[in-house]
């Protein structure tokens, strides 16, 4: 479904005063003072007009936003918060579709237009996680995109019977293969990344990889899937999320691994995390490697932090890499905006003529400002259909059956 | 200026249903079904009930908030923001009345009921940032308490006069003397270190230093304090702010700083800031020391950060330090409270019959909530008086005169 809307007197990326036409849900014009004609109007009151914000790295199916509040005691190994949410998915009664519904809403409210969310597929839980989010994605198609990453949270060696669970995953809507941690889960970084890039390779897919393993340990998975990349020929096809080790103190080595990233076109999608070695933004983007960002999970048994606002996540970005400049706040915007979207290769994303009409309206003077104030969005507008306003998702998706 | 007050309804600490009574000030008790007796009376509506935050490292007089966007062009270097800052203040009218005023408000607004503000001191401005907190203080003083500390921000050794006017300052009202950087600044530790410990000495008042000297030249920094700290006999009177050393690499030097630190009791302010090593809290307080929290400069031309709210940077001390767990996150909000009173030696601080009525409602079912959602604060009490509410100083506060 698309539409027709006239947003008047709105400031793209924070320029000067204009119109954006929309007209069967792409961008028509964006000129000063264009007639209504009967179309249905927006007064944007001179705010600043953004593409929409994306979401690059969530995990839609296990927030626990909306539940009752979960106590966190787990202990602090990477094992013990996977074992644990294992386990507190079927106590708790982590049903997926609808905490997928909640989490998507919550982000269409905040001015998130396009997600991709890794969801977990186990030999425990098999694929009830991609059948939830299938459903939230169908049900919520008009207003918001998903992406699904088919994600083997709990590890893919060893767990048996989960690389066929892969594979069920993509033939029944899964876009991208997911991956964790080849050495630190699977102890196994050959085995690990030689699956997924064959997963990748006989369905025709994408690769989003976690790599939380930090230092000369992660630097060594990177170079596996580096190699990996260039022998298959899948140059700008595969994504490396968290990438902590890009993080390391010898910037020396740093620096040859963002040349290959570079001259292979391999994503990076960062968090900006307070409490870890953090791949370094700036210098990735002047080695011309496209950064995304996402708020990873919101609130769920690994961490009670988070609430989908991908404006705040910018603000993120900016305090971790010690953004202080207004022109390097933008750049954290542009993470959150056209960064996630060439991370995801969405078609027709952006503020221009041809492009989608997913736009956001934001309180603020500048960019900057409407990062590190991260106020509710004013307006947010899908394909040229209005489905927020000053944060609120518009009630009748609200209504719809979950 | 002290008042009456019964709060009904509210959950101290996030625990059992209750009511306070506060008279002449003072919390006089705690139980449930206290009756009204024509007191002035206030519905909690079963919220978390918390003493005042207390904002122990800021800098009132030099906020931009309230004032047009400033674009932010500064280079990287401390000395940098430093001239670009002194600069700055004549060009674009920072007026530190005025500024400390919006600042101070705002604080009150979401919670913060004491402040600790470094108040900038140089051969340039002279006292006039030391003279403008001064009247806020005074034009504020039933709503909110603040405590300066005259900081030499532009350097003490290299700027002949500044010593005199850190006299005057101290003199004049302010009562924490304050100190920055010793190598990095003034190129003169044993210079630096001196002198402001004389001073010290000679008005009998506690010390607070900006330590911004990271790894191992901010760690023999830390060893001249400890040094003077002990030979001086001020055990419990010195605080460190920033104190980025001790987030090195080298765990077990930074160990041994923490035991000296413990033992003379110095205390530790931080930001919980994402961009640089960052002392250990739970460290830190395992150890015995006492760590305070503070928003550091807001939206200043410094950084554009920040908005005062205590609440929300007790989840950046959380993010920060990795904290997960339930409990952690009431780690983080005791630092953002009893932490920083300690820190200021506040008197008859806390939430028990004696303390002053210094009282905030959160919103959340539990502490851990409220620190990670930091929703607007749904009542501030300022010694038995209703200072703001949802969020919002109360009116009559914002239309005394400026």
């Amino acid at each position: 479904m698309t539409s027709d809307l006239l947003i008047r007197n709105v400031r793209p990326m924070g320029g000067h005063n204009t119109d954006i036409l929309i007209e069967g849900g792409r961008i028509a014009r964006i000129e000063p003072g264009l007639p209504a004609l009967g179309r249905p109007t927006e007064d944007g009151g001179g705010r600043i007009a953004i593409p929409g914000l994306v979401e690059a790295h969530t995990h839609l199916d296990k927030s626990l936003i909306g539940m009752a509040w979960y106590r966190n005691e787990v202990g602090p190994r990477l094992t013990d918060k996977i074992s644990n949410e294992r386990e507190a998915k079927a106590r708790l009664g982590i049903e997926p579709a609808r905490q997928s519904r909640r989490q998507a809403l919550a982000s269409v409210a905040q001015g998130t237009t396009c997600i991709r969310s890794h969801v977990d597929i186990d030999t425990v839980h098999g694929l009830a996680g991609i059948e939830g989010v299938m459903r939230t994605r169908e049900e919520l198609r008009d207003i918001v995109e998903i992406e699904i990453v088919a994600f083997p949270q709990s590890g893919l060696m060893i767990r048996p019977g989960t690389i066929e669970l892969m594979q069920r995953a993509l033939e029944l809507g899964a876009e991208v293969v997911g991956g964790l941690d080849p050495a630190g889960i699977d102890r196994d970084p050959k085995g690990h990344l030689d699956t997924i890039f064959n997963l990748a390779q006989r369905y025709g897919r994408p690769i989003d990889i976690h790599l939380h393993e930090a230092g000369e340990l992660g630097a060594f998975s990177l170079e596996l899937v580096i190699e990996r990349t260039r022998a298959l020929g899948m140059r700008g096809k595969v994504t490396v999320s968290h990438a902590f080790c890009l993080g390391m103190q010898d910037t020396e080595y740093v620096e040859r691994l963002i040349d290959e990233i570079s001259e292979l076109s391999i994503n990076i999608v960062t968090t900006g995390p307070a409490s870890r070695p953090s791949p370094p933004v700036a210098k990735l983007r002047a080695a011309g490697v496209i950064v995304g960002a996402g708020n990873d999970g919101i609130r769920d048994t690994w961490a009670p932090y988070g609430n989908g606002d991908m404006l705040e996540r910018a603000m993120f970005v900016g305090l971790r890499n010690n953004f202080r400049r207004d022109e390097e706040l933008e750049v954290a915007l542009d993470v959150c905006t056209r960064g996630g979207a060439r991370v995801m290769a969405l078609e027709g994303y952006g503020l221009e003529p041809g492009c989608w009409g997913d736009t956001v309206l934001l309180e603020g003077e500048t960019l900057a400002e409407a990062v590190v104030s991260h106020r509710p969005r004013s307006l947010v507008v899908k394909r040229g259909k209005v489905v927020a306003r000053r944060g609120v998702a518009e009630p009748v998706l609200e209504s719809t059956p979950r």
